[in-house]
């Protein structure tokens, strides 16, 4: 492999800023599905389209044909989450920077670069016998909702003996993983209002509703610093790990004061009393608040009473949770939590159940065998805390679903300072390209 | 007077956005000075002079002077609040707009309206004599710290027989008032942090804390639903209402039902319970928040936990508080009702002392005067919620505070579509002008 031109064109990759939930990234968007085509037809790819989107197409492409070999879908995702606080990253987020063997940028791990581990790992192989198909989307940050019609109209898309998802990490460095389920999410933005205007608080203060004060109360009375979220019915859905997941999870290497110290870097864990941390993470739903607009925000002061709040938060859902009841029953409790002179509303920006994979196909040994022989450890069986909206919708073509990674737990994602261990680059093409081998063979 | 011609001079002024707490308006502050400067030597004024800051001038000036006459100090600012949120204006704020016999805009009756009163008063008076003194600041909305300043060191400019300071309203249509006390107010930033950085709530969301929870949960804690502000010590040196003062205030034209739905316009009053309306807003500190920045607050979605969240608030004060006392007191506060695994600090913005004003002296009897005769009632004695800085400042020259104004109470100051009623507009030309007329005659 030739490090220095590969981490070049990643770089190149990485330096687009297609940052789906935000309109004005629109046409980078559209340059990342470009760099991916361009990608595919160096590949020796065709029938290369871009489906459903002008600005955040669905990248579809075959890799050359071989008749009666296994067909194997490739899914990934080219688009980014914004990248503020900008004041928090060490150098720029849409330009790679290399320290100590790490590559900074915006989507380095999730996921333009296993993206490109996937396809370099194409590039570097034998040509295995092996059908390669394409599905390298533009709007996984935001819901999938482009891919979720695609899928839809023509579900033939789908036609495959196995998918491969790279998107994921790493349990522990040195411990590939594959996954048997993803929390699913409920974005949404819940809204209070107090008065038909803002007002002044040396005039009206004291005797006046305040809608962030609304708001903020509204949001404690929805989660307790107990960890629990009041949202009637929410866990009744909610199964427990079975008794044998628990044991394995007991054996993973993963230390709660670790965690803290290295990852949440925070001075104490939170969550709901009585639950382990990793039960927390991938066995049990979420509330977070991840902003809160209205009054005035801007630099100085501003002494009015807002007549309007709002919070944007998100739910993780997990097994057997669904989407659309989850949502009936925040907006219900949303309704009952919010003070009796309160105009209180919840508008869903975008969601996905979540998702749960048997790993008991033939395939998953394989993946096992490759990562086994190439990093010197196979897959454990793990649970994740993060969406990939679309996969229970990979799921329904009937294939099982490969839920991988090359990242690294430290990889900050959605954060400043996302990176990507090069060795974990060089690695993850090594790991697929031999999978694809085994694949081709078996 | 000529309406068209003084309507056209005022919204030449309201046409400037000079407002104080937005670095970015630091010269259009300095333009409306320039427009103040301009009027004053049209009046014939003399020693005109920007005082401590060339973006926000406090401006000076003397009128013609008239050897062994009265001296009156006129106090105004000519800086106003931000006008945002923009999209609730039925004209643009900064577009001086006539409606049904009102003038709106940011600035209207916030002070600039009300300087143009004392000012064209002048002009229409027959000259009374009278020592005329200016003191029209741009930094009230922002704590008046250069004026502060320029007290410090040059108290001689308030050597004067009496201080006219018109930027307060009526109690009610057809009510003037003279008031005897301001609120003060303590402007703090409140920052909590939770982590080193903001983490990904699909990897975290269970177990890591969240700034904005952390944040609204110390905010809920620092007042609770029945309108108690949580600071210890906070109540300790606030002073009742007189007898006296509780049986005036039960005589003015007040309604709470009327208050609640022509002015909050809400769908219910909050507040302390067991004090009235009036009291809420007169004799008793608030705690308000004006917004929360941190976290993601773009258009879209973003599943950030955040680590950081700061709520910009406000205490409103009352006789006898000190802002001193309370800053103590509201950091003492925040440090005790935060989480223990949070870092919270306060960081305080501006603030000012409540003004106490004796109304006993005699000129009080004929500003009283002045207004009977012009709209046919005199002066009610009444408190004020907001606050004026500087107005404790002003007091220590020794001269009576004469706190009123020709605002009515709906003219939503800091507040989409501001206005200001014409008709108010030329009674305060005239009352003012016929109060310099008395005080040169007196």
């Amino acid at each position: 492999m030739n490090h220095e031109r590969l981490l070049a064109e990643l770089s190149a990759f990485l330096r687009i800023p297609s940052v789906s939930t935000l309109p004005a990234h629109d046409a980078d968007c559209r340059r990342a599905a470009e760099w991916v085509a361009a990608e595919l037809r160096g590949l020796g790819g065709h029938d290369i389209r871009f489906l459903g989107s002008d600005t955040h197409p669905v990248v579809w492409g075959r890799g050359p044909e071989v008749p009666g070999a296994p067909t194997l879908l490739l899914y990934g995702h080219y688009d980014v989450q914004p990248p503020d606080p900008l004041d928090e990253w060490t150098s720029p987020p849409f330009e790679p920077a290399l320290r100590d063997g790490r590559l900074y940028a915006r989507g380095a791990a999730d996921d333009k670069g296993q993206v490109f581990c996937l396809l370099k790992a194409m590039a570097e192989s034998g040509r295995p016998p092996v059908n390669f198909r394409f599905l390298i989307e533009g709007e996984e940050e935001f819901g999938s909702q482009v891919l979720f019609d695609v899928l839809e109209r023509e579900p033939e898309r789908l036609r495959a003996d196995a998918v491969l998802v790279a998107d994921m990490a790493y349990i522990a460095p040195g411990w590939p993983a594959v996954y048997s389920t993803l929390r699913g999410i409920c974005y949404a933005e819940i809204t209070v209002r107090t008065a038909k205007s803002d007002l002044h608080s040396g005039e009206y203060g004291g005797a006046a509703p305040n809608a962030h004060e609304e708001l903020c109360r509204l949001l404690t009375r929805l989660k307790t610093p107990d960890g629990k979220i009041h949202v009637p019915g929410l866990y009744a859905a909610v199964r427990p790990p079975s008794r044998a997941e628990r044991a394995t999870w007991r054996k993973l290497p993963f230390r709660d004061a670790d965690f803290l110290k290295r990852r949440v870097r925070a001075r104490a864990l939170t969550g709901l009393k009585g639950y382990s941390v990793l039960e927390r993470l991938w066995a049990l739903p979420t509330f977070e608040i991840h902003g809160i607009t209205g009054g005035f925000t801007g630099t100085g002061a501003k002494t009015v009473i807002p007549a309007e709040a709002t919070a944007k938060v998100s739910l993780r859902l997990v097994p057997d949770q669904q989407l659309k009841a989850v949502q009936r029953q925040l907006a219900a409790a949303v309704k009952k939590l919010a003070s009796r002179y309160v105009d209180a509303r919840v508008e869903f920006l975008h969601g996905s159940d979540p998702a749960q994979i048997k790993l008991d196909h033939p395939i998953f040994a394989l993946l096992d065998q490759a990562f086994k022989e190439t990093v010197g450890r196979g897959t454990v069986p793990a649970r994740a805390g993060g969406s990939i909206p679309v996969v229970p919708a990979l799921a329904k073509g009937g294939a099982p679903i490969l839920l991988t990674g090359i990242g690294l737990p430290d990889d900050r994602l959605h954060a400043p300072d996302e990176k990507l261990d090069v060795k974990q680059l060089w690695d993850g093409i090594k790991v697929f390209r031999r999978f694809y081998e085994l694949l081709g063979t078996a």
